[in-house]
């Protein structure tokens, strides 16, 4: 099953550049060239009820032509999104890193997501905007604290694509990188969620990131050094994980700050985000205007 | 005007070890020896209401006994906290760091605070607890992005006391230190908000930490290097603040893991955390029992 959220209260169209305000959103399932609406204003809504597999599966809502869609971030109100740096072994070595005991984690707000259509604005305080293409995992049920990896495995409601769009110079400014990686409406999610039995969570897949049609990242997700059930298993340690949190496991080698010479986003350039199976965000880079 | 959420639902009691699974809250005004209702579940929910000054001043509901009051965390539904690091001279200092030109940030989430009076848990998985004195402040007015300090100020609602409970060992495990930041039900935050009106931002404050009555920490807040307006305007360039958002100031010298030999908090101590002005959190650590 394929799980979006789309925004319904103005016109649908492709490309709005961020989340309106006030605007509308539904959460919808993908039936081939229709996306119909289970009754839900966005998908981690629709995760916190606990039958929502049925309920989705068998929800008859107000239908949309799947191909005119404005999708919105696939989850707008996960209450947590965890993010994993050092994950690929390709990406730690490009980092000249040594292969970690332990994930290193930081966070992002639901404010900081984009939808898989939308434009990423340039913000005009840095001259370091890059891309990092990752696999990402949605809770779909309720994970006490201290789980296992195959309780936690069974806790993802599903997959996702995101650009883990970073502001390096913002990033590296002080040893903690928060503020290069929390920027609002900055970080393309979607376009929709895979449900987890369509997809292993050990799953081999191509994971690619093509800038301007050039590609830049290309890994596959069986070189992961911690799994979505290892990243999981390992935050129910500390926190208890809900429905609609939202977990970014990482990025490939290929980063643009670790090219030589170092190569950034630009306005007009177009930035394409694959996960093999599960579906892409492409979006456009365009100057700021406050 | 002093303000504060409550636990309700359940009995009234004290030393709650930690929010009550469906239990019930509500925002109250500390009116000497009473501390009446105001009409919202949290203090943050309050703020988003345009007119929380003046419904606040002059709600009328329920009351309880101050000397009473279950406390919840000081805002249960905050949709951002940010942390900053290394604000304090002192404490840059004792760790051996320059004066920073930027200030270090680092997330918590909602789930990570406790109530002024909770027991703080002392997890099996730390060898390495350690306390953190800390100015809280929050938002009460939407921030907009590139706000000047001067707009900040204005945009904060109030000032509380927060403990930034730090697992040592797991916030240097790697370089980021959020697992060591945001373990689940660590974070008293409270006993209430002392509205903006009653503290001057660039104030010059005692802030003071004593375990087992033995003084640990002891600053002014005329010491922090990045005001609360500084770190608002800051956070505002890169994202919008909301009404609710929590934001923690930075700790002084005197942390356990600063010490030699280093201290940690055991099961059965008392930490006090005391703002001059505001208020402190007194909270006895407690052995896990998962």
């Amino acid at each position: 099953m394929k799980l979006a959220t789309i925004r319904t209260a103005n016109e649908v169209r492709w490309g709005s550049p961020r989340p309106k305000a006030g605007g509308g959103t539904a959460a919808v399932r993908l039936d081939g060239d229709r996306a119909v609406e289970v009754g839900a204003p966005d998908v981690a809504t629709l995760l916190r009820r606990p039958d929502w597999r049925t309920a989705a599966a068998a929800a008859d809502g107000p239908a949309h032509d799947a191909a005119a869609l404005d999708l919105a971030p696939v989850v707008t109100t996960p209450a947590k999104i965890f993010c994993v740096g050092h994950n690929y072994r390709t990406h730690i070595a490009e980092m000249g890193r040594e292969m970690p005991s332990h994930p290193a984690l930081f966070a992002k707000f639901a404010n900081c997501l984009l939808g898989a259509r939308d434009d990423i604005v340039h913000p005009g305080e840095t001259e370091e905007l890059d891309w990092e293409a990752e696999l990402g995992f949605v809770i779909g049920s309720r994970l006490p604290r201290r789980a296992t990896s195959q309780e936690a495995a069974a806790a993802i409601a599903g997959y996702t694509v995101v650009n883990d769009i970073s502001m390096r110079d913002w990033q590296w400014r002080t040893p903690q990188w928060l503020q290069g990686k929390a920027w609002e409406a900055s970080t393309p999610a979607g376009p929709w969620l895979v449900t987890g039995d369509e997809i292993d969570d050990a799953a081999d897949l191509e994971i690619r990131l093509e800038v301007e049609g050039e590609v830049m990242q290309r890994s596959r997700t069986s070189d992961l050094l911690f799994t979505p059930a290892d990243i999981a298993a390992y935050l129910s340690t500390f926190t208890t994980l809900e429905p609609g949190d939202l977990v970014l496991t990482g990025t490939p080698g290929g980063v643009g700050a670790a090219r030589d010479p170092k190569v950034f986003l630009k306005p007009g350039q177009v930035v394409r985000t694959v996960v093999e199976g599960i579906g892409e965000c492409v979006n456009t880079v365009v100057e700021d205007k406050p």
